[in-house]
């Protein structure tokens, strides 16, 4: 039934036959992509990894390679030897890469036959859960292929870019310590040691910073990393991060260049695209007009600041605001103010509420006249007021919100700017905005706990100008803390590090860590600040976010060969699964059951 | 105490100031390596990634950084920026690269204190327990730096060359699924299912078969891999591959030839040593001569079949292992007869036992004679007949094993071999003896389970002329399979894979393997095969090793940023380690205690 290869050999990929090639004998193998049987003729697509090639087999080849075309089925490996020739015109394909050329097969062997595939490959609308299950024949897909082949591209292009910059790859372990603070650990039982553990990477940090303390001076690693957590939409429990440090460096300028000069080399090679340089958006520019420290800079309909106008304006809910020192503030939706219905707009008020805020007021312009939740409150002059502040021509209409609290305000109004912006399609394709935000703050106030604690980790150094300030105010301290954003999504972040002892102690102190907490919990990390720590800093980049972005996917399963389900499965292999016994003794743990 | 950076740039790196910079000014930053305080003039050694560089502070400079630079210490770090001059003639030091110059110091910043370090940065005889305890500091010491140094530089060649070869760089996954095959799993509980478990991965062997069968047709990945198994010297549990797969290949030497142009390669750009083409051994040849399928051929001393010129000798043990169809064989040691007492012969025979031989003949020419074990039980006909086949001359030995195993007869002979050229130096140093290994069996018999087993995995191809033995003589059945050797150790190994469904049957039947095993086994793997699988081979290197070659290193902990040691444990962090009961509740499992 099958044949062997019996040392032929592949002369070209099917889907890099073109004009060129008329005339020649050429060799190709791949998958029987499509099938006609037409008797005395036979057209084949065969497949491989760079596309497609019409083969034909017609009556003039030799009764036992007719023979053989007429067997084959969908799926089938085979290999094709034959002569290119054009097309005649009205068979000519343009949708296909090599449409204008067919191979005129003369020899043909099958190399492995198929069963039917339980869906057909290439048919994105097969079920997400049975492409997954035979995930190896959806890596057929066109579409996946070079997905993997971009982030195969993009991992090169990293990896040369840091080497030109003399950056040392360097591998670190995979089976380190458990640290109580991050996400959860994924823990790995160690039968040597019985009841002790390793526990798999959340991230290279500690070692990237033993490696400077070590002096290895640039570093940079493409790393797998892992976190336990319950999986939301386009997370993954293991993920891949392009991670560097480097030392002799104390401004957040000297490891955002670096990690630019990446980014935009990435984008250059990659889509052609020049980035320009990035712009900088403090953290408090980026919450104020955008809600968000991750801002969609596509489009604007930026938070506008409503409450000077609003003062005293008869409006009791925004009285009441900004009497106990509250926020009104509002977005603009430019020329859809008819296309939001009554309903529309109360499902606009659940969603806000969905981030805190209490509710949400509109005051619109359309061809009928005011359209608003509290226009009949308001007088004519405040009204004249609130259209001239935000502009208001007919056709727009302003979302507003007023809340006591000033992340709640900025945060839902934001969350608002893209819920509209994605409904009414406001944001251009193909365009990257991107941005650093920096000037994060250094701490944060936890309410669970009554203390300040450490917003990024307690490694970060807080910025020169603001060390006075780490005791008395943490509230008003900032880090060197910056992370990249391009297209309202996180694609990077990092900090520069503390290195001085005294600062140290001094940021131990302001999230109220005792001498034997730190030993506790940072232990020989601690310890090695103490032999000649030079200035360092660094930054993480996710991989798998940044070829979304470049392969122009919201699905991280589509940039990863295996991926998981949210329920951190595999539904190829079936992992997780059980194990023998004799497996678990040999590690000395029990499962408990909780029936 | 301490300053910080405040925008100063280093300028150039310590190891790199030569003749050149004489009479710039130049900002270096790195740790005191050395310090010399003679009153008015201060030495330093300041040390980089690239080196040392000399720093001297005269009495021409400012009086605070005088001060400064008498309170430094080893190990501080600082930034120096001055004026770079020759060193007066007496001053040269030929031993340092930057030996001609040094650099007058003019400003001085103390970056970061130290206490003082456990051991003297460097170091080598300072205990390894205590330097991997401190590794950070260990990592200071040049040429540990060097090794990591030359690992990166070696994966950058390898990534090129892959790239430049068409393949793919696919990331397969950590969390897959435990196989009952091969080594100890490592283990990872998981949260989400509680009981199940994902297994760390012994190679990325089954997804680069499917990545084949999903047709991405050469994929590489420079990949870690887990192996729990008790650990020998210059093993770690965790280790790198360079992993390689193709497809429509189905010879040997298609994957071999691609293979080799990366080893070229990378002895090539890394030693500047051209390897020239490899040449090829069979497994029966290697054995046969070497008694190893790992040979190491810097060097000669290869075994000698003795039992044509002892047959019917007198000597008994060699007259019974003949007569019952064994081996004697031997190997010469030129020119060390005298050097071998009574006693070291002794620890030979020891030697050779602990490889299962059951003793060890000699039979030597000296200044003085004879000096043999057996010779007076032979005619000096039979010695005469002896000597000449070994073609032994005066200070020459031969050694000898009888036995009716073979395996036992050239293994021992092989191992001691290896020990002799150790013992007396045989072995030239900085060449690289490189050879493929070919034609393995396909099965191996294991009495333990009276059955025979696949001596790779079940899915390596038999060679296509053994294929009608496979049922009737499985152990004259040759497998396509090679493993490539440099120096002895064996550096990669690979296979052509089964694709053939009919072959993968007889295979499993062979090794005798029900249809309901091989389901338990290999499931949905071997069910991926039946949807059209292109003939596909592959190959995977051990990185580590590879490093270790070409650093001249025999210490595996040499290549590797942060090792464990023997035990599996990390000395440095203390992994693995004791978790929070909260975190084995989470995933519902208990430490079983064996008291």
């Amino acid at each position: 039934m099958t044949d062997i290869l019996g040392g032929q050999k592949r002369t070209v990929y099917c889907g890099l036959v073109d004009k060129s090639f008329v005339g020649q004998q050429i060799s190709v193998m791949g998958w029987v992509n499509r099938r006609r049987d037409l008797g005395s003729l036979i057209f084949l697509q065969v497949r491989d990894r760079t596309g497609l090639l019409q083969v034909v087999f017609d009556d003039a080849v030799e009764k036992d390679v007719a023979e053989k075309a007429s067997q084959l089925k969908l799926e089938y490996v085979i290999a094709v030897t034959g002569t290119v020739r054009m097309r005649t015109e009205g068979n000519v394909n343009p949708d296909m890469k090599t449409g204008e050329v067919e191979l005129v097969g003369e020899q043909l062997k099958i190399l492995s036959i198929a069963d039917t595939p339980p869906f057909s490959i290439g048919d994105e609308k097969a079920g997400e859960m049975l492409r997954l299950k035979y995930r190896y024949l959806d890596l057929r897909r066109e579409s996946l292929q070079n997905n993997l082949i971009t982030r195969s591209k993009i991992c090169h292009v990293v990896r040369n870019y840091f080497d030109e910059n003399g950056f040392i790859e360097v591998e670190t372990p995979f089976l380190g310590k458990s640290t109580p603070e991050g996400a959860r650990d994924y823990l790995v039982p160690s039968r040597v040691h019985p009841g002790d553990f390793y526990a798999l990477p959340q991230s290279p940090q500690m070692y990237k910073q033993l490696l400077m303390i070590g002096g290895i001076d640039r570093y940079y690693q493409i790393a797998k990393c892992f976190r336990d957590e319950d999986l939301r939409a386009n997370r993954q429990p293991e993920f891949t991060q392009i991670d560097l440090e480097m030392s002799f460096v104390d401004n957040e300028e000297d490891v955002m260049s670096i990690a630019e000069g990446m980014v935009k080399r990435v984008f250059s090679e990659i889509k052609g695209v020049d980035l320009g340089d990035f712009p900088k958006m403090t953290y408090s520019v980026a919450m104020e007009k955008y809600g968000s420290d991750k801002p969609d800079l596509r489009f604007g309909m930026e938070i506008c600041e409503i409450g000077n106008v609003m003062k005293d304006s008869g409006f009791v809910v925004f009285d009441n605001c900004l009497n106990a020192n509250g926020f009104v503030k509002g977005i603009v939706l430019k020329g859809h103010a008819s296309d939001l219905s009554r309903k529309d707009l109360d499902k606009l008020v659940e969603f806000v509420k969905t981030y805190k805020a209490k509710g949400l007021a509109w005051y619109g312009l359309t061809q009928d006249g005011v359209k608003s939740s509290f226009a009949k409150n308001l007088s004519q002059e405040k009204q004249d007021a609130l259209v001239a502040h935000l502009g208001l021509e007919v056709g727009d209409i302003a979302l507003i919100v007023a809340d006591t609290n000033y992340e709640t305000t900025v945060v839902s109004l934001g969350a608002l700017r893209c819920e509209l912006a994605s409904k009414f399609n406001l944001i251009p394709k193909d365009t990257y905005a991107v941005t650093w935000i920096v000037d994060f703050p250094l701490f944060e106030y936890s309410e669970e706990e009554s203390r300040w604690t450490a917003k990024h980790h307690p490694f970060t150094s807080p910025k020169n100008e603001d060390l006075p300030y780490i005791k008395s105010e943490p509230g008003r301290c900032r880090a060197k803390a910056y992370d990249l954003v391009i297209n309202g999504d996180e694609m990077g972040g990092g900090s520069m590090r503390i290195y001085n002892r005294d600062v140290q102690k001094l940021m131990f102190e302001a999230i109220g860590l005792s001498d034997e907490q730190i030993n506790d919990r940072f232990g020989f990390f601690v310890n090695a600040f103490n032999y000649g720590t030079p200035p360092h800093g660094g930054l993480s980049f996710g991989l798998d976010r940044l070829v979304m972005v470049l392969c122009g996917t919201d699905n991280i399963k589509e940039t990863i060969a295996f991926p998981k389900i949210q329920n951190a499965s595999c539904l190829m292999c079936g992992a997780p699964a059980d194990v023998d016994q004799k497996q678990l003794d040999d590690l000395a743990i029990g499962i408990i059951k909780n029936d």
